[in-house]
């Protein structure tokens, strides 16, 4: 077995979960990713924790299975799967693993379908959220080909992204989590066509150090809801739900978007802006701090962590990013946009600068 | 997708397990039976079912997976896995499809390991004996090899065994039911190396025609426990867990095992019979119906319902084959073994011939 993936299972095992004797672990994987379910599979029963094994049946899996189930269904025959609720009750740490054979397995599923399966599992949601889980991604050739590169070069790309020193990771971005907490205001630039204003003032910033999910290494928060200014051109293209979004371009008002553009997929992102009225507003504002993942694979497990970017997210945001007396964006959609920084770009906290052409101030790179 | 696939997936939907809308459907089959998954999950979808798919991990799954699991073990570390429990619990139909890629793959898995493991899932089988369940084989390469056949052919074969007419298969075996229901003493005999006496009398017989096991195709009661009398040469060999039992030869003294014998595999013949007081006497005897089954092939499945054939089993009786004032012999085993009955072979129930040469009294091979 390629020690890159008994390495990858021990990230997940100890780092990511922190599993421990009698922990009830449920490792979802496909079959592509045999040999990493293996060496999961020896740590957890090292570890002295029980394992089910699945093939993960889900909204978002795209896998063959759950594709022609899908394709028998009507819509109204979509029902809550009951005993995947209490069996995702009942366990104590849940890995997904990514990595089906072809990323489009699931154009032939009718999105009404499609549509009413989400809807149904909306209950499970909650239990999975609620428990300990980490979310990683198998170095497929579906998953290279995605991303435009050989099989072999993307398995190092995967595994150097993941395969890493996580402690030290943290430590480096708790220097940008201690920058944004007590900050007020934060203005982001990027050649002529972003700069936009937002506060950020009682809203806590997280640290993504690689635990829920695998690559991690952002550091993020949520803006006061009704305070982003300005324009921005998100020029890292983005798959949502298997369609491509292309230099979106948004304007923003009191923090709501008030006109939107795309050179590429302006009809998918129209219709995320409809899905509600938090689908307006900005959930996440996120700095993309891990430098192993140097270019963009379509994939935005890896690119909103992507050295020299920050991203913002249209739609929901997460609890603990929102201050106490603040109000918490709610929308059914968290759609991340991605924006490159590694050129003539700039932030400032609070009038300070604190990265310039993607480099922060407390790294070597920074020069004003 | 093969034709026989499609086949295989409505016999077990619609026919073993009767998926109905609503129902909570667990589906654990192996990587290498993928076409076989999706066929039954199109079916399911489209029954109005939910479906949760999983590798399986159990005691006699003999799969990698658990495989690492085990080895990673320590014996007082495997606990029971209580979330598999639930899941379990809240199901309403289990499908289970064997098909690993090699049926030895748990030889590296250690003897006190893998006990600590049979007796942690000990609370597991009573959810599964609770519910609807149907346990069939998708024919890999190594199943075929074990069976000393080609891969086309066994296809052939396991797909003839298990697509066929089980309702005419149903009423054929009836007639059978009928003769062993009611009746007081049978005798068995084949060549000069079987000739054994027992008591039916008020032990109900049962019809097996692929529901929980799939292929079905066997007539079976359970003998008045103290009541068996005489010899028996088990003349088709038989695996008990990865090891082989070659000829086994028995003598009965009241319903008792008083001496035994084998060609090979003696000390696993004695390994069973010293299990409990139980697995010297016997809870099973079976006649095999499925006349698409035409050849032994190293899997239980199959060789216990081969025509020209019955089978006792040493060990546990099921509930159903014991009348109500009758005991249920009970053991933490139930090893059968199998007589060919096509030459030189007779069977009478109360005195009266009922089977010649494998040809039962009311099919159109018996000749007096």
């Amino acid at each position: 077995m390629d020690e890159r993936v008994r390495d990858h299972a021990e990230v997940i095992v100890d780092h990511s979960t922190g599993i421990e004797a009698d922990d009830n672990v449920l490792l979802e994987i496909p079959p592509a990713a045999q040999d990493l379910a293996e060496a999961i599979a020896e740590l957890v029963g090292a570890r002295g924790a029980t394992l089910y094994t699945a093939y993960g049946n889900n909204p978002h899996r795209n896998d063959p299975i759950t594709r022609n189930y899908l394709q028998g269904a009507e819509t109204d025959e979509v029902e809550t799967p009951e005993h995947q609720r209490e069996l995702y009750k009942t366990t104590d740490v849940v890995i997904f693993v990514r990595g089906e054979r072809n990323v489009t397995e699931w154009q032939s599923v009718s999105p009404s379908v499609h549509a009413a399966y989400q809807q149904a599992f909306e209950p499970l949601m909650g239990e999975l959220l609620d428990g300990r889980s980490c979310a990683t991604q198998y170095p497929t050739a579906s998953f290279a080909q995605l991303a435009e590169m050989s099989t072999d070069a993307y398995e190092d790309f995967v595994w150097d992204a993941i395969n890493k020193d996580w402690d030290a990771q943290r430590e480096h971005q708790a220097q940008l989590v201690e920058l944004l907490d007590g900050a007020s205001e934060i203005r982001i630039q990027s050649g002529d066509t972003t700069d936009i204003r937002a506060s950020i003032d009682g809203m806590p910033a997280a640290n993504d150090y690689g635990e829920r999910n695998l690559p991690g290494g952002e550091v993020y928060t949520a803006p006061v809801v009704d305070s982003i200014e300005g324009q921005v051109l998100f020029d890292i293209p983005i798959y949502h739900e298997g369609r491509e979004i292309e230099n979106a371009h948004l304007t923003f008002e009191d923090g709501e978007v008030i006109a939107h553009d795309a050179d590429r997929g302006t009809d998918v992102l129209a219709e995320i802006l409809e899905t509600d009225p938090g689908a307006r507003r900005v959930g996440e504002l996120g700095f993309g701090m891990n430098r192993d993942i140097d270019r963009f694979t379509h994939n935005i497990l890896f690119d909103e962590k992507m050295g020299d970017t920050i991203h913002l997210a249209l739609g929901h945001a997460y609890e603990w990013t929102v201050g106490e007396n603040r109000k918490q964006n709610e929308s059914a959609v968290h759609v991340d946009l991605i924006v490159d920084m590694s050129e003539n770009a700039r932030i400032e906290i609070d009038g300070e600068l604190v990265q310039q052409n993607g480099y922060y101030v407390f790294e070597d790179g920074f020069e004003l």
